[in-house]
């Protein structure tokens, strides 16, 4: 199926843009960084995509309504060097050729703004929680990786580290390749567990951006809006846990025996 | 794939409909209560709908005869304010791209007969046994909870309570925002435990639809109704049951050792 | 997607033909009949199905050598009364939306021969080996269940005792429901566990045959045959059962813990 | 959905190829027998294969850079008799219809090159590692498997010992038979543990396709070059199984209670 892709306001002129994904993962390390970059920098939204090869359910919001699944781009226009644009969203495709489908979706827009570069980010989650979480890259070029270890403290030794990576964040990758645009992933490290938050692998990450993208987010205001981002992100987190909580009961109630006493009341 | 839609009798005229909703779910609360509606109401059946996205099985009845799972709509037309549809059914569509085509189509059907309102109906899971269930509701705006809230005791803090709604209850409200028809879910808390039927559930989320929207449904009829209303319920549930448990046991199959013994008679 | 359907010999002309189905099911209670009665009658392939929605593997036949999944139509002209058509294989189609389709797809080459009845045979699962297999039935109308009722032991009091009926022998009833062609399913009680082999319960299915279609195959013939049958059918039981064995090893593969030890020699 | 194919170079002629295709499997035998062929002979690479029904992942590789999973095709062009053709990969497709359909895809491009025979390589997990693995063969016809038996030591009486053979090396033979193109599969004895790489069985069809396909790849070069394979091939095995068990996380989660304390820093 395709996309519906609904625009906001104008079509911007976009200076070489540089396109920055954060969509859910291990530990929503890309989505705290993300959503954060884009409240901080009072990023403008530029389209919402749809597609009913998202999970078929609606979200609760803090006003008590309800939200259809979406995948959101939003941009900021910088002073100097490259603009960003914000790959932000609730969910990932729901099976592998919708992701592969909403991936190459995505490269065609960036190809229109004649977008120069992409960065995805992700977490890899380890047993326990790291004191001080490591940020690991891979790229779809040498040249990438280098210019973003250049006066940072990524490790580029990823080959062993990590397996697949699994979804947008790696599809974008591979497929961005076929186009020769220059695309990195940067992953920090975060606890594996199901309901841990990486916000703290999130502030590694920023650490990195702001040096290499000229951002300039204060990391004291992060500091301080990590106590509501918590509470925010935590809900979303056990609202997608339901889901597949949801998916699974209904799984597993052909497994109840028939000997189980039902109450009608 | 597309939808086979009969119609019963004539295209009636219809004054400003609500649409009911009420396909299985959680608790069974909303088919509960809307096939409970069809029957005392003695509302028309409109249109029977099918589709091979259903699931691949058909249901014996109480005639010891096969019928195919089908979704139904029923209309009900009123002396005062909006006339009412009813959508119910044995089953919802497999998969999510199936459920929002799905979605759509009712919404599609909705629009041509100039529909106002749409009310789903669904279920809270708790724990246990609640002893008098809330109703809590979420909507995609806010005059539609004003509404239906005034003069009734239903909860609308419901952020935090409940997660994503799966399926055709809530995608019926977010995809009727994007054509402006207001929308609002009505959940009672019942008990998540796959056999248990939520007519207590029903029943005060009942009290509310006769209060706000001039059924005036008898309740004496439904605590008469309910012995009857139970046994067939749970017979359709555990027949719903039985198709994932076979399902569970297809999947089961592989995993039973080379050692068992097997006995040929 | 199309089927592909491979026709052997010329069309016959069939006398208002009877389908008798007996795909893989709950102890393959309806092959076991119908293998054996293709066997017994010699009766004569008509068409072969293949499609892609088949499993995606191959099996191993008793020459060593390998076969796609099939399957297969075969035809009887009876003396008197209605000639008989089967319908036998190996697979169901792998999900919902192809099983619709198959069953279509029979359904119209049953009309293009002006069939005139369905006969869909299944096993009822039991906690235990039944001594003596009760035969239930279910249909599409009361009056093709009088007409086999008449004489033999068939008990039509089904409701309560199965839940709904999955896959092909269940979605042929309701579906010839809409051709107004009559069908009935014949479910012989046979043991629930996945190594059984419904042997018992086919030759009460048998019987019944023999009675009311004008059959007469030899009982005697069956209960020698029966030794070689168990041993065949039991090695196509387990090379099903060797599918799903894999499948769930390949699903197992992602929980086994980084701990484990690997040997490579 | 249609195959993306790449070529590399002009089209070779090719004189009656062989192919020999050796994809993940069960201890992926297959893969490293075809891997090392193709390292060892200096195959050229004719096609690289691509679809969005691969995983929806990309794998790291010793460069640290990204790959999106492919299949790829190469040639080796022999001083006697047929030319060789490998198919070799990352992945196979990810379910029966693509997995069909790839197949299709694959024949269709051994016909242009007049393809005369097709060899599908395996494995048969035991429950241990086996001293000296035997090899077993099927075949879509038996003058195929005589050719191959004679002067090996080579097993046909397969049947019984394997079930279904499930995927690509399946389907190959299966779908060849309908095109009239002579294909036979090798399977190696192997452990059936999913950490263990099979190159002890490898080593016994390297073997038997040096005396017949006129190989004469030099053992000792196998054994020296083991070492090396066991590192990379371990490697990619247990990117292969992060993939699913990045799966089954996901599928997990939803089973973690809510009673679970979060950690949030």
């Amino acid at each position: 199926m395709s996309w519906k892709i609904k625009q906001f306001g104008k079509k911007p002129k976009l200076k070489k843009p540089i396109l920055i994904e954060g969509l859910p993962g291990i530990g929503n390390v890309g989505k705290v960084t993300v959503d954060f970059l884009i409240d901080e920098l009072k990023a403008k939204k530029l389209y919402e995509l749809f597609s009913y090869t998202f999970p078929h359910s609606v979200f609760v919001n803090e006003n008590n309504l309800v939200e259809l699944p979406k995948i959101e781009i939003y941009y900021k226009k910088m002073k100097k060097g490259s603009d960003l644009v914000f790959l932000a969203g609730d969910v990932q495709p729901i099976d592998e050729v919708s992701c592969y489908e909403f991936s190459e979706e995505i490269l065609d827009i960036l190809e229109k703004y004649k977008g120069a570069e992409i960065i995805t980010l992700g977490g890899i989650g380890l047993q326990e929680v790291p004191k001080k979480p490591k940020v690991y890259c891979t790229g779809n070029n040498k040249k990438i990786i280098k210019k973003y270890k250049k006066g940072t403290k990524i490790d580029e030794n990823i080959y062993g580290v990590v397996g697949p990576i699994v979804g947008v964040s790696g599809l974008l990758l591979g497929l961005a390749d076929k186009k020769n645009i220059s695309a990195i992933s940067l992953l920090a490290e975060t606890y594996g567990h199901p309901m841990y938050l990486g916000v703290k692998g999130a502030r590694e990450i920023l650490k990195i951006l702001n040096k290499k993208t000229g951002l300039n987010v204060r990391l004291e205001d992060l500091d301080k809006e990590i106590k509501d981002l918590e509470k925010e992100m935590m809900k979303k987190t056990e609202e997608l846990q339901e889901v597949s909580r949801k998916t699974a009961m209904k799984k597993l109630k052909g497994k109840i025996g028939e000997g189980e006493m039902s109450y009608i009341g």
